[in-house]
């Protein structure tokens, strides 16, 4: 993509115009206020709708086909079935063999099994992905190789546009682990369990059609509905809509890295010190290694103090659940389960609650979960000198992630990065991140195996933790010493085309993403 | 109201224009189709709403001003209160002090104690009802002697109306039992308990604005969420919302009429020999007490059948909650709680779900509960020769009562009525009904205690009850046998001006009332 530019409010240069349609530049947190009403679908009438309820029809391809998918369309997927996903190739199969074009997929993350849908983008079928790209999807975007522009937005920027219409919904196809024949449907139950559909709910409130594909026909009601039937066109039951074992993890792993679990006993001590726990705080870590073992590690402070967390925000794993289980936890807000623990916790505790993402993290909504959160463990690939994160690109410029909700969780109260000086020698600190994701105003503090940076504007926390005998350094100092032991690292080359625009919460644009130098 | 009117298709003379607005006739069952987008409500943002979550706000008139009501604005307002509701009054109490004119209250349904609203119909605060009209609000309304036009809504009308935009809301007012800070709330718990939100769910996704007010004010998160409060933009905590005994029975009381008696044994009788009612069947039945001695007797035959009622909906009482206590019925889905036991249920039991109006009744939605019902028990003011039905008036032409979801069940499998023949010596089978609430084609059969018609057009039940000894009649027999009982009845004398409308479920107008003469 070429065309009109201007810089941002983060000294960023951005496109006025995204794969055709204009784009507003980041103003700065909190400065971009929204105008116009939310997106209304078409009006459907129960004229069109078997009155017995019954809405299976033979195969998703004539689901597809009654739905009136045309080329140019947006097909959105949710993430929930992870890297065992066997619906979301299936539907760009069929898209294929219809011998459509140029459509645009809007999953709600991409994983590793989407590479397959490359040759999809090479042959014309699909024009774009707006969403997560990984891995090979990435290197696909950054070699410049497709064809529209990548639009990547956080979990919460997704529900988001969807909401506001900045991206229309032609086909929602939202595979259920449970579903009844008038598509109510939920994540427990069946051969392909993921516990919980956070995910998908601004995707079949805001489509123009909705179909559901199951490997699990349950009797009507399927209960609790977390996606509800009235507003699904079509049911379709397959045999597998996924591969269990890489839905979720039989057993989620705390890292077994010296640095990594130094990293994580520095994160709770420092969260110990500093007054950020107490009893009541609301937690959110996530499932990485790192944050597993910080998890514990809370656990166990608040075990010992008799105090009780008031909720953690999911994505769920085991020692979560410990925690709601043992006492130490309230309730669990879930939009996400990563392991089999998880699973049936969903399945058996009404504290362990579903919880959308629509709900947790739209930033034009009445409110969000992610601001009422005390303590937030997030990651990064780079984080620079003002604290300003990226979590999209690698120092070598190459699009390799999601940003997931990440952006929507730098908004709580307390935003901690637990991060390694360095990975495969490449420093994370830098003097400028490749690609802005997060302004540095909103992130806290960065917790390494070397030391702790508190930020400036946090002079509350400097407070707290003097005389406490933790690690605290600056910055600068942090990167000086990575530098020492790694060298400086090289900047990414670049040629001029932009392959990707990375969205804010509130749809504006917050930076981009160019071409790898070939 | 006078202006333009034109005959629909039910041979109605109905207007073309109502309150400044255009109507579209009735065109026939299953015939409207609509066209357009649903409604969107302002896209609000997180930036003006605090980050802790606490919206809470000191009064219901500091709600309402920040909420910036306006005259001529749409109030909306629930029902699960019932006669014990003490909050809508209060906002026209507010809306009065403030000098307001012209306001529409939209409630889902009016009671008794809402006749202090009249005031305030008198003075200007309000221009009109859209809802239900009850005992002296229904009189005043046939009186000619409110300034706008009535318009009479189906339950599931009113969520098709605020969906579609065929009414704005500017501000939801939503009495909740329990509530959070954030604006979660439920009908369950504190001492205004109503079991469940079933009638809040369009409201408070489609209002401008939203307030809750609470008397029992519970940490965060409230949950189950019956009201989400990203939706929410004020919650309000007075001491007492409701008058409880008025809120749920202590018990609800099966009829000890003789006659009542008989039609409920006459219904069971009928349901049974017909084939109507099997293993599995759903059923709806209702909380006046010949619906419950009817579900009394359903219960019975189940138990002795070894058969289990797959679901059913719910206003609940007591008696539906013994059939899924004992193992008759598989999940009570319920937008509605009678009864003490009912609301013990609610909490309890995980089979018994609250369920929306909007998902269950909306008629513009992709496909609806009540046409899943099996059996569907439900009363009538008047039937006519036709199997027409008139709920809203009586005989005598007042208005007095809502439609509540009774045009929206009509759209069951089967639809039984079981009515007496005739109520304080008025006949209730006539020629023609007075006014015209719900289609004959859709009405199945009406079960007096002096016999039971089956519409022609139910060739099938006819067939199956042949021989079964059941005192089959035709309308026709039992209007005679009536009216040899009491006389002819005398025809209803009207003015010409139209005081109200009644809405089909697809939002054309069906019928209209018109002003008593004096």
């Amino acid at each position: 993509m070429k065309g009109k530019t201007v810089i941002n409010a983060a000294g960023r240069e951005v496109p006025l115009e995204i794969n055709g349609q204009p784009a507003i530049p980041f103003k700065g947190v909190g400065k971009h206020r929204p105008a116009g009403r939310k997106h209304g679908t078409l009006v459907p009438t129960c004229i069109d709708f078997p009155s017995d309820g019954n809405k299976v029809v033979g195969s998703l391809e004539e689901a597809i086909r009654r739905c009136g998918l045309k080329s140019g369309m947006t097909i959105s997927t949710h993430h929930h079935l992870r890297d065992g996903d066997l619906v979301s190739n299936t539907v760009f199969d069929i898209a294929a063999d219809i011998g459509l074009k140029d459509l645009v997929w809007f999953p709600s993350a991409s994983f590793p099994c989407h590479e397959l849908l490359i040759k999809y983008l090479e042959d014309g079928t699909i024009n774009r992905i707006e969403g997560s790209m990984n891995g090979p999807l990435g290197r696909f975007v950054s070699e410049g190789r497709m064809k529209g522009t990548a639009v990547l937005r956080s979990h919460g920027g997704r529900v988001q546009a969807i909401q506001d219409g900045e991206v229309k919904i032609d086909i929602a196809v939202l595979a259920a682990p449970s579903a009844d024949f008038f598509g109510n449907a939920r994540g427990t139950g069946g051969p392909s369990a993921c516990g919980v559909l956070g995910y998908a709910k601004a995707d079949y409130m805001y489509a123009d059609k909705v179909i559901i594909v199951t490997d699990n026909l349950v009797e009507f009601p399927c209960y609790p509905m977390e996606i509800e039937g009235n507003y699904v066109d079509y049911v379709v039951v397959t045999d597998k809509i996924g591969i269990p074992e890489r839905i979720v993890s039989g057993t989620t792993q705390i890292t077994k890295s010296p640095d990594r679990l130094l990293i994580a006993e520095l994160t709770a001590r420092f969260l110990e010190k500093s007054g950020i726990l107490m009893d009541g705080a609301a937690i959110q870590a996530g499932a990485g290694g790192t944050s597993l073992a910080i998890a514990v590690f809370l656990h166990d402070i608040l075990r010992e103090k008799g105090w009780e967390s008031k909720f953690g925000f999911g994505g769920s794993t085991k020692y979560m659940v410990k925690m709601l289980e043992e006492g130490q936890m309230g309730y669990i807000l879930d939009a996400q389960v990563f392991d089999l623990e998880a699973v049936r916790s969903v399945e058996e505790n009404t504290h362990h609650v579903p919880y959308s993402v629509y709900n947790a993290y739209n930033y034009h909504s009445k409110g969000n979960l992610t601001s009422m959160m005390d303590i937030m463990i997030l990651g990064a690939t780079e984080v620079d000198l003002n604290f300003n994160g990226n979590v999209v690109t690698h120092s070598d410029g190459y699009l390799l992630h999601g940003i997931g909700g990440w952006q929507n969780c730098l908004h709580a109260r307390n935003v901690i990065l637990p991060i390694p000086l360095f990975r495969d020698r490449i420093p994370v600190i830098v003097d400028e991140v490749t690609t802005l994701c997060g302004p540095g105003e909103l992130i806290d503090v960065i917790i390494t195996e070397r030391g702790i940076a508190i930020n400036p504007l946090r002079k509350d926390l400097i407070e707290n933790v003097k005389g406490s005998g933790l690690p605290i350094r600056t910055t600068q100092e942090l990167k000086d010493e990575a530098e020492k032991i790694c060298g400086k690292p090289q900047k990414a080359r670049f040629d001029e085309e932009i392959v990707a625009v990375v969205k804010w919460v509130d749809g504006t644009v917050i930076d981009i993403v160019r071409k790898i130098k070939a």
